[in-house]
């Protein structure tokens, strides 16, 4: 069994966990903090939008020890280019960071990203210097794009945000995998313990979430649940697997099915 | 968060760990002890055809700690209901134990159960007073035979023997799982540590595997992975996961997916 | 494109359809009429239990042309190998046929079939000179076990009955495929034309229905549906589909993949 | 059973089938003009670079009847708006047509299309007067963009082109449908024809494949298969299927499935 160390890089700095979690939709400030203890998540995403930021009041920020993790500004709530980027460059003039969770949506229903105004802001940020973690579809050319713009990471989508359908097309998870160089981040629909494995086991560098663990009956076992999953993955991937066959001595492997 | 014990039992004997391993293809008994104490398994199942049990030689006996592990004999190699009668009273008089895994296989190169020579076998184990732990089809109806006639558990395959696959038919199981008190013991077919949690998620009481972890690349690493995703799983079901939905705004969830 | 006829036997009986239709669940004893007409099916079960035999009032058979179809009488609402065994004497009694589809359901709920009592009651049947067609699990033991008794087919489900689920497990009936020679035909589960479609491309000889015709909003479409899934399905299967591949340029097709 | 015609229109013109097929990769314009023929297609997609469009030697263009298929030139081979833009011009002044379908392709390897780029073209060519269909993944908020600018159909992909994997998301394929109100042709990934009846029963306008027939090993007879698929699946859809559940006496139906 490998002993050394399994960690991974966004930018130049590096991180153990391979789970990332969001901090919106929890019953109060204490459940949140409670979650991303159990999580044993470093990066965590937090809204611009809907954080407090001049704390002059209770905000999120006060639970959240910045020593302790990587706070990642998200663009939650913008729907153009032009909003996401201003949002983005309060983040940074409140001293939050210059790494930002990149989030165009392209309507309220199905919360699905709206590319063309994501690569709009992403080239902008990346020419201002920010460290950009984009929210996209399960789609290849875009996934280049935003790595030939100059992005830290992608995130396509396993599905859309809250539906918890887990990854639903692994087979452009696996070809975005091939494509692109940066860290592939499967960011949504994750919805079990499972699911979180499975982005895992595809090869993904980590899997961001929220809803799965704060929408759970009991959100600080999911997180945890989760927190065991991602490394159960992790580990199986490294492992090397048996070759699916149709049966144990049937001659030839089935290498096309992925999950 | 739940912090009471989360235990299960066969026939009055309680267990934490819902892991349950085999014994056989791993490279040296060193091994497959090692991976053994990764696994976390207190249940481990032992061929009885292919253990030396009057140990005049080097056992794999010799490495596994009865007190540590609830040994589980098995049928392996037995064709018909004759033979694993048989195989089972010379485990019992061999003093291995009264609890028995019960396989009869239908043919060598599946390894698929034949569960009419099952039934009969289990009918007379069952009479003798031995613990009968069946390795059966994802049949509905054999699995409450097989409770009717009064084996401990139900161990219904997830896919062929040694195939990877995962569990091919959860409806299946969940229908089972509907059907029987008894614990549902997925056995056969977990190929990734995704996979074993499925298992766990469908509300299983347990999972049993042996070829995807001996057969791995790095089987240390991968029984490790499983002990990882079994207690994913497990959580996770516990947590009580999101609904599914189209997307996370979709008025009604999508009761009718399973995995 | 081959021009030459593609028929199929059972028993020596040769057949062009490979669409077989169910007689029950019909709105009236027209709209069954005209539903097997528009399903363009050749073989049709009747319920022995259900249908009035003795011809004293109306009944199904006053619409059904004995030289335009092959009646194929089932034993459904039977339970035990006894009860089957007895209402394909009185089938034959009656004139109807020695041809008898063999079903021991296990229970009511959820009319998954006992395979014990089906096995009883193949062999005896088998014995008594009768042409015996069982619907059975997809278990690729079970399938062998019929066709060594003797059986003219094996009717695997592909789902439960009237569940709509479509072949939840294509694995096992491509095993099955592998396993016998006599012609396989999924029975149970078809809810929708592609599943027909799916039960011919992995290369069945046919496909039993019921509900999912009758119980359509539009029996009559629905028949027509079918008739046309099942050509598709066949002549598909025949035309050599091309390699599924993760894209076009792959090096390598995905042999794996089954549906 | 419907007995009124089932037709469906793009930009004013009537259609009855609904399987439009393209021209490449025959082994001959002979053995296209009978797969043509054989598929009961209306629409034919002719690539605009591949054709001999001054007709000084032969040409596919001899093989087809214009008066019988409506053609649809192609920008395949495009990788820019610009180079897409051109080429449809270049159709139009060869008075192939006002109708295009709009290609523009993200790289040799995957054929996945360049949205960025495509919106692009498509924004040109709508204001030029051109009536567009433009091939995209299957991405709700693309698709609705294609919409706003006027375009005739939307194309979204089922898999990427020629690697005969089905429709990989029909979650996707729903919602778009749910979003748009011009006609949804799937187009790409088809490989078999129970794939085609699936777009079809999702609700699809019509489908679109070319690989899957002139790759088959029998192009002529696949041809046949998918004109019948398509019309069973359409027929299906209309008729109204049953709904999907556990087994047919469960209290409540599975409306989350898909396929």
């Amino acid at each position: 069994m490998t002993t050394q160390k399994d960690t991974w890089t966004i930018a130049g700095r590096e991180f153990t966990s391979r789970l990332m979690v969001g901090t919106g939709k929890y019953a109060s400030f204490q459940q949140t903090a409670a979650a991303l203890e159990a999580s044993g998540a470093e990066i965590i995403t937090v809204a611009v939008r809907r954080v407090n930021l001049d704390r002059s009041k209770e905000s999120l920020l006060d639970y959240i020890d910045p020593k302790k993790y990587t706070l990642l500004p998200n663009t939650a709530g913008c729907y153009t280019a032009d909003d996401a980027v201003r949002t983005c460059r309060l983040a940074r003039e409140a001293g939050m960071s210059d790494f930002v969770k990149l989030e165009v949506l392209g309507d309220e229903k199905t919360l699905f990203p709206d590319n063309e105004e994501l690569l709009k802001a992403a080239r902008i940020l990346v020419k201002e210097g920010f460290t950009v973690l984009p929210y996209t579809s399960d789609d290849v050319i875009m996934c280049r794009k935003l790595e030939d713009i100059g992005c830290a990471a992608v995130m396509p989508l396993g599905a859309p945000i809250g539906s918890g359908l887990g990854i639903r097309n692994p087979y452009n998870i696996r070809i975005i995998l091939e494509s692109v160089k940066i860290p592939v981040i499967v960011d949504a629909g994750v919805g079990s313990a499972s699911d979180a494995a499975v982005a895992m086991e595809l090869g993904c560098a980590a899997v961001l979430m929220n809803t799965a663990i704060a929408g759970a009956q009991d959100p600080i076992a999911m997180a945890r649940a989760m927190k065991l999953a991602v490394e159960a993955g992790r580990l199986s991937y490294k492992a090397g697997r048996i070759p699916r066959k149709l049966y144990a001595n049937a001659s030839s492997p089935l290498d096309g099915m992925i999950v």
